[in-house]
């Protein structure tokens, strides 16, 4: 990924970024998205309050909620993914379950274990949930009163209390690279992936 | 739009079909769709069953059901339409104020009533639903037992009782070219449309 700036491409896929409460998914997010449209990769970040809003105002944040809640952020990130964008999700997405259950809707799926130590994400705790859960104040919170099932086989793995944010973003887009979800532009026209992923959409 | 096939270029909107059931949204759609494909347009059919388990498995047919699951297509359609996809959405959002509130969100909105006589539509009932709806074996069935509210302001209006679907679907390829949702490939550089909606897709 040294060099000169070339541009890259997809036929779109699922980022899918899973970790406790302030873990640091939102800030990876933002970052592999700022690095893939400076490539010129058409991106989408399915992240917090706004797709709660959007797809879920009626759930919460039970394990059937929860359930509930990824499986439609999973439903638009496979219409995005076919349209050759890259979605990028950042929900905690606590259960292993429903995790694998997008995987298998999706097929093209990268999913990113943001790995942080129970401890640094009380400590970060931006938005003072940790200590409002800790008090009792907020019910079915994370890490705290609700199970985080880490992932046994992500695809990737980054550890937000060590990596610096570029190396995570740099883990990420080689695994993209690995699994052919990104390839550069400038190859030659056989070893070029199709830009239609089925007869339906580019 | 006569004349050799040259390549349509569009910067993302909504087409929303309104309408009672059997009116004729689903088949408009596709051929819409079909049409716009064949100009390399990048589009996306939100219809029916799948739509609703997608999104609002939770969702019946009273008045807030449906007006929630239409703001749920509704925030779908604004993610496809940033990224320079033409949504197409076929549900019957039979509720005016429904209707208003994704056209705001939207901006970039066609609203095409799918207009056809409660009779004829009876008659087609291709899935017998109005035959059980008046035996009152179906609750909330828009036409029946639901209201449906016309638009009185559509931007396009389709009879389908007598039109043939091809001129339908010239109508609302003519309103996206009017209202610059579509443009022509082949204009000089300056009489483009951005390809880039917004600073954050393409």
């Amino acid at each position: 990924m040294s060099g000169k700036t070339n541009y890259w491409r997809t036929s779109g896929c699922a980022v899918w970024l899973t970790g406790l409460p302030s873990s640091g998914k939102s800030t990876l997010a933002h970052a592999l998205f700022a690095t893939l449209r400076r490539r010129r990769i058409s991106a989408e970040i399915l992240d917090g309050d706004d797709v709660r809003r959007g797809l879920s105002p009626d759930l919460g944040f039970t394990r059937s909620d929860r359930d509930e809640h990824i499986r439609r952020i999973g439903f638009v990130c496979s219409i995005l993914a076919r349209h050759g964008i890259i979605a990028i999700s950042a929900a905690i997405s606590p259960y292993a379950s429903a995790r694998l259950a997008v995987r298998n809707q999706l097929r093209k799926f990268l999913e990113v274990y943001v790995r942080c130590p129970l401890a640094v994400c009380m400590e970060r705790d931006p938005k003072g949930l940790y200590a409002k859960a800790l008090r009792g104040d907020l019910e079915h919170f994370t890490g705290i009163s609700d199970p985080y099932e880490e992932p046994e086989a992500a695809d990737v793995v980054v550890d937000t209390a060590i990596c610096s944010v570029d190396s995570e973003v740099d883990k990420i887009v080689s695994a993209l690279f690995e699994r052919g979800y990104l390839w550069n532009a400038r190859r030659s026209k056989t070893d070029r992936k199709p830009a239609v992923d089925d007869g339906q959409v580019i």
